[in-house]
């Protein structure tokens, strides 16, 4: 409580000292940041590059065509931009959805569709598929108390909603994702015979959302699925009308051999501190039901923007900028491992890393992974961004792929925009590119350009 | 700016003391506002109000059948939730839009029709329509530079963009509605016979948005229609291209005789303060061309939250607590005029009024018109609700409805949500139940329902 209270005595301060500034004349920050902001709005590319990547690529699955396809169009945009352009080898997980996902509630008359997905990473179902009564659970505790008895031979339904109260989406994510990934090796001890997840969305639709999974070493490998959040709804209140319910569901998704694929890095030497890097990212690769517009096709663009931008600008940078495109964080992180990896033989100095992971919607501030003393830094530029409406610069984790540059130097971002929406696509055939609007994805990159043209200018020492 | 900076000097102080309250233990307002949030999350009707609103009645132009269903519903979901309800009479415009809306480019060998929808309060066309050459402008300067040699016998093309640089939507609306407010009166002074305005969008698509324009007496009255951004583009690349084109429009609106109509004011009388008012409102009639589902479905079904809320949490009121549908904000401001009237007649004391008509998306705060001292009151709330991201508390003009309740006492506020998405929608055939978000649509009741437990817990003197 003590470090918050800290912070807010230092946002004031900078408020206050910036509010003086401002009564006399504009400072050179608060230009630059009107600048970057009128280019990101009047003459961004972000949007149409966004559209390039969903429509004419599409989904980008890790080992997939599309995911070549997008390495070769990222790499031309940074070309164009006018950055040198690095292709980082890494081998990628292929797994691969099948074309025969289906499954229903079946009573001795009839049979009624019901709306699910493969969760990547599963095994398939034999190919007659699996057909048994279903077993409502809450958690892994449910598991334990129901026992092998009550399980064994069954398909464990996980119908955890996720939480509405939180106003942040992803709390009531991280809350209830646990029996997406883990679900299928927990209901594995107790011998069911597949899962099926309540999608991880926080309103009633019939789109099931996808996600990775994995297998405990050593536990047996059962099928698993997401099934839409109206059908959960469904399933569970037959349940308790009826007592017992039959599901029948079928999948042929498997897992390939390893893929060989690649980090995207665009690169413009700084020219006074030239060793000192800072990173801005998204991830290329996204899951295969939709466009990955949101996750990650918008932080992608929002990342190649920030070069466009200060190229409009006339910038440039002191320090050296990398434009970093992550391959398989969706399931595997290896090109984030791969880039750390990499980065820490070579010895480099990543001064800050920036990744917009949570969506194309209106900036609200960032999470910020680094020493007090570093934020303190950080929270006297806070003030400057107000007038965009973004206000929240707050201590707490980064994101997935630049969180693995962690070394006590790196100041590790996490762009956060508005979260509200953000499960409405998440991983689902909704994630399209019509879901992201023009205005708050140029608004974000404006929002990540700031903060790089203060990190470049200032350092972070 | 000293003013400025006086908000931000109490703003500070007010989150260092609130920091160490909550340092200690929630204090009873922090724990009340998150009852609020709770129930509006998880308990929240609007949301299916709104649809009741939208998908049962629809549309509801100011003396149309629909406007008088929306006025039943209104009552009936303000008895049910306890309040006296009281219908206003009120005397409003009734203006049609006719069933022959069309236009096209015509040339010689073809005729390529392009989207426009006339301009709520134009007359019509003769039945033949309008066919003749479109000179563009951009604003009223543009015309008298032409001349009426130059602009008589022809449509004038209004065709000024809504400024994208501003981050503020509204403010970008305000610069550019001119044209669509005034422009047939402007046009006419020139002999135009008609006028072609481009709609206030920002971004690029083919739905003409409407809106209420007027006549200056005695000025000869000519038709106004709306154009999609797109045509305007085209039309406009068209001109630069040939010199020439020439447009063909058909419209048969028409002004009907003056309908009865009515305000619907819910009350529950305050247990300590009966004579002291809290208005929160919405307007309910809305434009046709869709079922108006953010301007202003969204403020009428927040605003009737309020007392959902209150009713989940118990909250007797101290103040008497009035939600007010007005009737007729769109084209011609009668409903508030006559609630404003009778205000005044009665004597009755608003010691604040809050409107909702910005659309139901994610809250970020409200513009305040009031006394200094008041503001700072106020501001010392602002802190209260920054865990729900809502930050912005600044002195403004507050809402239409609200705005003509101006007499020194009250406090009148306007909810702000984010502006970004607003103008995709307005007076469009995009303004669809289905364009609210659930999530942003409940925390703005939230947000409107904790700043009214505020008022009546403490008052505002």
């Amino acid at each position: 409580m003590n470090k918050i209270l800290i912070i807010f005595v230092l946002l004031t301060i900078s408020i206050l000292v910036s509010q003086e500034k401002l009564s006399q004349e504009k400072s050179p920050d608060v230009k630059m940041l009107e600048k970057i902001y009128q280019k990101a709005l009047e003459e961004g590319v972000c949007h149409e590059n966004l559209r390039y990547l969903c429509k004419e690529i599409g989904g980008r699955l890790s080992g997939s065509d599309e995911a070549d396809k997008a390495v070769v169009w990222a790499k031309e945009v940074l070309e164009k931009m006018g950055m040198k352009v690095t292709l980082q080898e890494v081998m990628v997980p292929h797994w691969v959805r099948g074309d025969k996902e289906e499954a229903s509630i079946v009573t001795n008359e009839t049979s009624e569709p019901i709306n699910i997905c493969a969760l990547g990473g599963s095994v398939g179902t034999p190919n007659k598929g699996i057909q048994t009564q279903i077993v409502e659970v809450q958690n892994f505790d449910d598991l334990k108390k129901l026992g092998k008895e009550k399980i064994k031979g069954k398909i464990v339904f996980f119908n955890r909603p996720m939480n509405p109260r939180n106003v942040n989406a992803f709390l009531s994510y991280s809350q209830a994702v646990g029996q997406r990934t883990r679900g299928a090796s927990e209901a594995a001890k107790y011998e069911a015979v597949g899962v099926l997840v309540r999608s991880m969305n926080l309103r009633l639709d019939d789109y099931p959302h996808t996600g990775t999974m994995g297998y405990k070493e050593g536990i047996h490998k059962i099928p698993a699925a997401a099934v839409s959040t109206n059908d959960a709804e469904k399933l569970s209140s037959l349940l308790k009308k009826q007592g017992k319910v039959t599901v029948r569901f079928k999948m042929n998704c498997e897992t390939l051999p390893d893929k060989k694929s690649y980090n995207v890095i665009g690169e413009v030497k700084g020219s006074e501190f030239p060793n000192e890097i800072i990173a801005i990212g998204g991830h290329l690769d996204s899951w295969d039901l939709a466009e990955g517009a949101h996750d990650d096709g918008a932080g992608c663009v929002q990342s190649m923007e920030v070069m466009h931008i200060f190229n409009r600008i006339k910038r440039k940078p002191k320090r050296t900028i990398r434009i970093v495109m992550f391959m398989n964080e969706e399931n595997g992180l290896r090109g984030a491992r791969k880039y750390a990896k990499i980065a820490k033989e070579k010895k480099e100095i990543h001064i800050a890393a920036i990744e917009s992971d949570s969506g194309g919607f209106t900036p609200r501030g960032f999470s910020i992974d680094t020493t007090w003393k570093r934020i303190e830094k950080m929270l006297e530029w806070q003030s400057l961004f107000a007038k965009y409406g973004v206000y929240a610069f707050f201590p707490g984790r980064s994101a997935a792929d630049v969180g693995l540059l962690k070394d006590g130097r790196a100041t590790l971002v996490g762009f956060k925009p508005d979260s509200q929406r953000y499960f409405d696509y998440h991983h689902a055939a909704t994630d399209v590119f019509e879901a992201v609007n023009k205005r708050e994805l140029e608004l974000g990159s404006a929002t990540i350009a700031a903060l790089v043209y203060l990190f470049d200018e200032y350092g972070m020492e």
